[in-house]
């Protein structure tokens, strides 16, 4: 039990582990008593703890324990998210279709336009650098936007299941400028056949895995609740859940978008209260993991104004922020024929994480972007990241809430604010 | 969120997690139902995704994926004594001290000496390989004796706690054998000072580690229930758990000794009811991978008879395996003074594992063992670790056990069979 021989030290990674959760729990309670949601308490424990600071929890995947954490990470959010789709009624999630489509789309379309438009201006000409810069302030990371409506009592609203649907669709369309900016990086070309069977595969899987696992998963969960051996509920459903997010993961799209849709199937069937139950303690214990590695993989040294190698970088990544920031609110006021709180919707698709950082990875490799432009990039993708908890909370709070099939919540208006819409 | 420059895609383990998830349980379903504990499933079900058959499941620590499960079966198993320190009585458990260390004590000696004697006798001289047999023999991996008495309702008795209380003892008296094997493949000699210093450090540990939580744990749980952020309560019952099985590692014991006291700690706070029911769903995701990776590790090449060069390794194997079960038996037997079911507490103590296996590995990287006897050392820790869970149910069955606190459990005496004390 020693272990000493291995490339990994169990208790090495224990110690990592606790370092996670003690920090996450105890910033979370810190930022929730001063008025913040929680979860923006974990980012900030992930800084301290992470690669600028205090250097205890790893990020690099391609690293023994970089990789243990990311893993565990990615299990976590795969399991936020399915959770979140347990507790999300799959009608209302069709009743906000249309407009999560025009959130998602819009969402997806000024960003690239105003960040194409930028780079134009900025540098002139390399329109392949631009379509590039363009593609990373896209896509919406659901993560963290998800977390902070849990942690304030809001994952309910009409606002939080336009998000998420929004998220969805985006995640899809995210695929396909995935494949357009790769055809570039490698050919210079795009295949519009390629491109439209991706689509069809992640729009197809997505249709198929609701029709069966709707008309099967209640029976099936009929089953489940006849064995007799310990923990079967709590494990069939993880295992549904990780299953339809290693699907996802198989057609190009991101596994929390499989594991949300898990969730959404779960919750019609009849043991789905032992399933709530059970599964709130499995993502107390994974999903820290995954914001502390957020916060963890943000890099302080690039934001030092003192060095003057920083100066054009932060420069460049505060107009991506802007453009990132102003293009999602646009977004949200797209829904204009809704009588909804806009402003929080847009706001809630403000974070961008992975995904953008592939695009910037794939450009970087390629030889396309320069090594600033990459960390200028991150700049944005941290910066709409560590915004977005802190701002979404009073916007959730100030103005009236719909929130369908369970009557009107009160009409809270705060001194001087008037209601936004 | 694709991953695809790792070198590990998240997608990847997804499936590996499914796959031993699904296998467990239903292979754990099945062997209930034909009168086995749910384990002997899971370890079968382990040996057939694992490296001999279908090559799903990895084990090699010193590989990504391999380190993964390794390290996810470790949090499994320390969750899974932590439970057991839980549900355990710690007065009952002082109780039984006297017994639990003879057991230990006889236990570790007996196997040793025989260990010893065979291979004098078979080989002839060379003491310093019969030494490292003999080692490797001593050790009690107690993780598949607490998950049988779990699993058959069988963990609240005498015997239980004598077995738990002394795989205790002898992870101490393994890792003082460890000294003094390590200084002999080292440098041919035993530090006598060396050895009474990591005893002090690791009974010393304990105490410590017991007193301070004893008095701190209760008020330290008051303070955690009162905070606001969800999931307090799990998780800083895990970061507990975590933490001893950490420390216990830094002073040279196995983990799970540490996470089996956190456990005996924790039953004593006022939140004990709540941290039992929010740690289970836990256990029941992460333990499976524990006993599924225990069985992926069987080889089952070296066990082919039709082999010629397995034969020599199958005849020393099957000694040794004959040597380790009756050590242990007459272990149990040591406790004459007590009416108890003595076999019952030998056959629990019979399985060996990762202990025995690190002597043997230190013993052939030193050039000490032959390929040949580490494969044989091989044979007799998976031998005894599949005979456990099929003998040890009915031998809890078929006999009086007494259980104190609770009242006697009715008298069964099957026809033909007596009562064995």
């Amino acid at each position: 039990m020693e272990g000493s021989a291995h490339l990994v030290e169990v208790g090495h990674f224990f110690y990592i582990f606790i370092v996670i959760l003690l920090a996450a729990k105890l910033a979370g309670e810190l930022f929730e008593r001063i008025g913040q949601p929680a979860v923006l308490g974990e980012l900030v424990a992930g800084v301290v703890v992470g690669a600028s600071i205090l250097g205890i929890v790893p990020v690099d995947p391609s690293q023994p324990y970089g990789s243990l954490v990311h893993v565990m990470a990615e299990i976590g959010v795969a399991i936020l998210l399915f959770e979140i789709g347990l507790e999300t009624d799959l009608r209302e999630m069709f009743r906000v279709g249309s407009s999560a489509a025009t959130v998602a789309v819009v969402g997806v379309v000024l960003p690239f336009f105003f960040g194409y438009l930028f780079w134009h201006l900025y540098e002139g000409g390399a329109s392949l650098v631009a379509i590039f810069v363009g593609a990373t302030l896209t896509a919406t990371s659901v993560g963290i936007t998800a977390r902070v409506l849990t942690d304030i009592g809001k994952i309910n609203t009409s606002e939080a299941r336009i998000i998420i649907g929004a998220a969805v669709i985006d995640d899809i369309l995210g695929l396909l400028i995935l494949a357009v900016v790769e055809g570039l990086a490698d050919t210079g070309q795009v295949s519009i056949l390629g491109v439209t069977k991706l689509f069809g595969l992640a729009v197809g899987f997505l249709a198929v895995a609701m029709a069966i696992g709707l008309t099967t998963a209640r029976w099936l969960f009929e089953l489940v609740n006849r064995m007799r051996v310990r923990g079967v509920l709590v494990t069939f459903a993880l295992v549904f859940a990780l299953l339809l997010a290693y699907l996802a993961d198989l057609v190009g799209l991101a596994p929390i978008v499989g594991a949300f849709a898990a969730g959404l199937i779960l919750s019609r069937t009849n043991q789905f209260d032992t399933i709530v139950e059970q599964i709130k303690p499995v993502a107390d214990v994974f999903t820290p993991i995954f914001f502390v590695s957020i916060g963890a993989a943000v890099d302080i040294t690039i934001l030092d104004p003192r060095r003057p190698e920083n100066h054009e970088v932060l420069v460049i990544g505060a107009a991506l922020f802007v453009i990132a920031v102003l293009g999602k609110v646009a977004a949200g006021y797209a829904v204009f024929w809704r009588k909804l709180n806009r402003l929080a919707i847009g706001a809630g698709m403000v974070p961008r994480g992975e995904v953008g950082l592939i695009f910037a990875q794939l450009g970087l490799l390629g030889g396309i972007l320069t090594r600033d432009v990459f960390s200028a990039i991150l700049i944005m993708v941290m910066g709409t990241t560590l915004i977005t908890p802190p701002v979404l909370k009073p916007l959730f709070d100030r103005v009236k809430i719909a929130t369908p099939g369970g009557g009107e919540e009160p009409l809270v208006v705060k001194p001087g604010i008037g209601e936004l819409d």
